[in-house]
């Protein structure tokens, strides 16, 4: 174990296939390591400590910005399938054989897409605050790039419910996200959050036939996490991917929004602890 | 801590309102003792050893017949709110001032109709396999009291899903619970086998108006835990609970039928534990 924390590791830098990935690397350097995905517009600081520290006490964790995102270099695609294909150039330069991904919200569309597509490399996948390809209500009509203006006030807006608990909770967590003083990462960018916005709208359209045909090949053992009163990605989008998919687990947070594991940090790094023992 | 396990502690009795109700209590006696409500035609041979146990190693745990059922005398009532009545005469006799309730399916409606009515007496809730009053097809047209005449083949096919892995966990349970070999409980008699699916049927009825408004008077921490392939009450009844409670975690565990917290007994402990300690 490094004595590296979230706090002091420094960002490092891999480059593939012309891509100049960001990246941070810690923890427990012993079984298969952990690759986190981010969501809409995060970049590497928005990583709860809590979480990133806590799963380090017992797992290599990997933090990446993906192409285009904040500092890695390159052009952020439009669609998911395309940034599961970044990511696998990023985890192939790292040389990783193996690996369990957690996903949160676009980054759990990523992690579907690549235990479908990686599917001998991906071990064990937690989906946070995400939805099915073709989910319901996810082509996000109402979500604007521009909403980014506030981040404080659009994380507070959206990743916590309007309880005074939750809030209370959303301030901690923003002052969490905010203990790193120094090499923090950039803000992402207009066109990359365009981009992303593009990529999930894609993802969240409803195919005409077949609709969660797909998620029966995703056979990996899954964690699905999902606050109750989520008002991103509607929670029953986590009931479907616990009906559809063969090996998922389902845990629903009460009085909880898009940002559940984090306003329930404790309990979810338990429960994500047993889910990656196993 | 007492010496006593599932297996060895004897069945005692206590006498009220005219009812003689027996139980068996072990475990820890710190803290807020665990109260066991259970299902349709279950006796007090029916909790599994290794989920009873495991709490009794942190809790002070309590099984009993609700009035008419196997070894306790009276009648079974035919309504949901009797059998809260008759549990918590129950307790009063006990002299249980705080307890935690987890119920199993008939059991969990109880546990419901408890926190509601005994509020200030209800610490913690967990609802296993169970639905709302009025929930999605809870009116089970399909199950007679006939079908108790193999239990073992009733359990196989309803207590755990047709997947091999499953129908394995199914057998162990069955061994588990064949264990205690003195001292069994008596089997449930058709009559109260009757007034248990009468009162299923009444809780299970639709009503005309307001369909989940009661649930959010009940503001106990609860944990709802339930099979994403229960074939007895649909699971999304396990999504609505969690919508409407106020303070409701939903588990839900993969490839499992209404015995799912048997079928992942182990996953299912540990849920519970932190959930009772928190």
């Amino acid at each position: 174990m490094t004595s590296d924390t979230s706090l002091t590791v420094p960002t490092r830098y891999v480059e593939t296939a012309g891509i100049r990935f960001a990246y941070r690397r810690w923890g427990t350097p012993s079984g298969v390591p952990v690759v986190f995905l981010n969501y809409f517009s995060g970049n590497l600081d928005d990583w709860d400590p809590q979480v990133t520290d806590g799963l380090a006490a017992e797992h290599d964790v990997i933090l990446f910005d993906n192409a285009g995102v904040a500092s890695s270099s390159g052009e952020t695609p439009g669609t998911v399938a395309q940034m599961t294909r970044d990511t696998v150039a990023f985890c192939d330069a790292l040389g990783l054989k193996k690996f369990n991904a957690v996903g949160f919200s676009l980054g759990g569309m990523i992690a579907q897409q690549m235990a479908l597509d990686q599917s001998h490399r991906v071990n064990r996948v937690i989906l946070l605050g995400t939805g099915p390809r073709g989910g319901e209500g996810m082509t996000f009509t109402e979500l604007s790039s521009e909403e980014r203006a506030d981040p404080a006030q659009f994380l507070l807006a959206t990743f916590f419910s309007p309880s005074h608990a939750s809030q209370a909770a959303g301030r901690a967590y923003l002052k969490r996200l905010a203990a790193r003083t120094r090499d923090r990462d950039r803000p992402v960018s207009p066109n990359t959050a365009e981009a992303q916005l593009h990529a999930i709208r894609e993802w969240g359209a409803v195919p005409s036939s077949n609709r969660y045909a797909t998620l029966q090949n995703l056979k990996h053992p899954t964690l699905v996490v999902h606050g109750a009163k989520d008002i991103v990605v509607q929670p029953v989008n986590a009931f479907i991917l616990a009906q559809h998919l063969p090996d998922a687990q389902l845990i629903m947070y009460p009085d909880s929004s898009h940002g559940a594991h984090y306003q329930h940090a404790d309990l979810f790094l338990q429960h994500a602890k047993l889910f990656l023992r196993a």
